[in-house]
């Protein structure tokens, strides 16, 4: 596995940040490569695609007629670094301690997209054909929230043609317990702005006399949950489905302490949230209404007398599978209009939405994914969600009418974004030799009816 | 009247803005001008008290055994000026535009404390004496918050022995209208904190699974109110005291159109407030709270979907005359501490108190007052309230224990604190002689049993 480390470290050193314009080149020279890892892995029509931002990078292997294509998927930009002062070693400077390495990207996502790519050389470095054909798209805006990939995509949806697409850029749900990631919540995010008047008042002579619009935004955002955690929002649970029953079997068998997760993950007073869901249903599979931000009025120090005629509230729902991000909308909208006390005007802006992405995991992409991991890994491949979005999911479902196959290799605490970020090389390596599993199970099949 | 004029514009053209440091010299000018003032009118002892900040001006005439002594209160500072580009004259170059005095400082509080100085003027340049006794409290840090006059008066309590402070730096309830303010609301002014947990979370993770401290601060704030605008505080409004009936029979016959208040003054979307009351007396005899600014989590452009963990909220109570602000901070203390959700902490910081003060407008010195003013500006002299506080009422009350009778001669488009401020120069000279008559028809009384 010398070569995999070697090439990691080298694809490491380059600081390919692409939300920092000054780093520019180096996230070209990264694309460059990334290209190059392609050839050299043997894969085909390897090229840099140009476009607004940095550059793609695809590549392809197509000789398994009939077999299942699947679109291997990466990106080969990272976060910025700072703060550089908590680093222990050199952020750009690889350094191996012990079974980890640490760099940033080390897990997000060179260490785990380079899984991928050395599997397939594994394959084709011996001379012997891959089971599957395979599409390569790597990406350099991942971190920066880019539109090149999306804006390709919409383009050229042929020539990203395939069944599944194959994304290594999850974690474990803890240390050696292969995980996929079968589900991804959506969301509607919003600005919801109150007005109840024209200019701030002075509080003694007008207090208790006029509309004040905090008080007005606290009674809308109150009224949008009930006490005990549920969203108050009328036919807002209408359409949400249940998870299957593999996942709900997985997940009541993970191992999840609600004590621990309280006081050492998530560091709060109290779990909350709606009845009668366990942490994990809430955080993976039901809904969630939370208030990001709310400004108005005088908050410096001291006291200040004001009557503020206008306040700013950042709202967002994620949102189940199941529910359409339109409606949803719609009814927060209608839930904050009804929640509007005389004398104040509330306007609500929806800012983005992104409908939840769920793979069954009785597909044959997730089973065979799951079988190759268990073999690979020991014990039983655990189905997990996040509670979060991947936008390339998303986009994959609505452009090319495909599930994603989210396969974890990386490990809780490979503080991604963070200083120290790390990747654990023992999953490198067992990651590589289960994805060459997963290929060979698939290639057992054929791509008709899948 | 044009010494009158004469003093006013040349000491108008002093910038003594307490607040800005760099105008130190012009304020410590303003003084001596006062000084100047209280000499060339006739009054005794007159000095400069030195201390922290700016000095205090005073001055004496105790030559009528038995007869009432009132403190005759003003301040020689002024507001910063800015922004300077919309006043139509220059701040410091008082300017006489018709019946008009234009000039930083003019109503507030030059152009109306010049009134009680130029009044004792009349009577001791004309050789005769006064009805009464004087004193004279001049301040110069009234507009920057300066502790030194609630300094002396703790440490000089006999020095200012009086029966009655007399203040001339508040309005006509509209132009013609003679106006003697008989109450002014107390405050409890407090920051209240809601934490959560110990760092913000990411909502995609946790959304759904903890507590938020926005959602936790808008159910506190929403519950300390009713929906129809009443203070749901238990207890909050046991002690407040009626006002007496001639004040509500003067305040039942104000010009005063709603719709026209809402439209053209407020300029809010409703009236809103405590049923059962006025406006007018919802802003002067009944208590109000109002939230006065709030602050938590993202407020930028854009979206970050983060769950915060703390939340600061800006809340006063203005009170009403009977109501204790020990006991009403304590009250919204425990109202808080029943409304604060699961999973959430509340801590409440009282940053000042000041209780209500009221004068009962059946007071000799409201009465004489009142008759004075009718006789001088015609008509019926009207008793209004203000719903904000002024600190020197609170201080006279507690530590002189004197009511404080305060004359409106200002109008209501003066534009205090704001551009073109001005003074209205037929109401100085009337108010001016609606001051002797008022010292006159003392004078036929004996301090004692007043």
């Amino acid at each position: 596995m010398e070569d995999v480390l070697d090439d990691l470290i080298e694809w490491l050193r380059i600081a390919s940040i692409s939300a920092l314009p000054e780093h520019a080149p180096d996230v070209r020279r990264a694309a460059e490569f990334t290209a190059k890892l392609f050839s050299q892995a043997g894969l085909e029509n390897v090229a840099l695609i140009e476009g607004e931002g940095h550059p793609l990078v695809v590549a392809d292997w197509l000789h398994a007629p009939g077999k299942p294509t699947l679109l291997c998927y990466g990106h080969y930009d990272v976060q910025p670094a700072e703060p550089l002062e908590l680093w222990r070693t050199p952020p750009f400077e690889p350094t191996k301690l012990g079974d980890n390495l640490y760099a940033r990207g080390a897990a997000d996502d060179k260490g785990l997209a380079i899984i991928l790519i050395k599997a397939a050389e594994r394959f084709l470095r011996a001379g012997k054909p891959l089971p599957v054909n395979l599409r390569f798209l790597f990406e350099g805006e991942e971190e920066s929230g880019g539109d090149h990939v999306a804006a390709y995509l919409k383009a050229n949806p042929q020539a990203l043609s395939c069944d599944a697409a194959l994304i290594c850029d999850t974690e474990m749900f803890a240390p050696e317990l292969p995980t996929i990631c079968t589900g991804l919540r959506g969301i509607v995010y919003a600005e919801l702005k109150v007005r109840t008047g024209a200019v701030d008042l002075h509080s003694g002579v007008y207090g208790g006399a006029v509309p004040n619009a905090i008080e007005a935004a606290a009674r809308i955002v109150a009224k949008l949950k009930h006490n005990d955690g549920g969203i108050a929002i009328p036919g807002f649970y209408d359409d949400v489905l249940a998870p299957a029953p593999e996942e709900l079997r997985s997940w009541a068998a993970l191992p999840f302490d609600d004590e621990a997760f309280r006081r050492d993950e998530a560091r709060v007073e109290a779990l909350t949230g709606e009845p009668g869901y366990s942490v994990v249903q809430r955080s993976w599979s039901r809904p969630a209404l939370e208030i990001h931000g709310i400004r108005g009025g005088f908050t410096a120090e001291g006291a200040k007398t004001v009557i503020p005629c206008q306040a700013l509230v950042k709202i967002s729902c994620r949102l189940a599978a199941g529910q359409d991000p339109a409606r949803a909308a719609r009814l927060l909208a209608e839930a904050i209009d009804a929640a509007t006390p005389a004398g104040a005007v509330a306007s609500l802006h929806v800012l983005h939405t992104a409908k939840a992405s769920i793979v069954d995991p009785r597909s044959p992409f997730i089973r065979e994914a799951a079988v190759a991991m268990s073999e690979v890994f020991g014990g039983q491949t655990v189905f997990t969600r996040s509670g979060g979005s991947i936008p390339i999911v998303g986009l994959f479902a609505d452009l090319l009418g495909v599930p994603s196959v989210l396969t974890g290799f990386g490990l809780p605490d490979d503080n991604l974004h963070a200083p120290n970020e790390k990747v654990y090389l023992p999953n490198v390596y067992r990651g590589i030799e289960a994805i060459m599993r997963y290929w060979t199970r698939l290639g057992l099949r054929q791509s008709e009816g899948m």
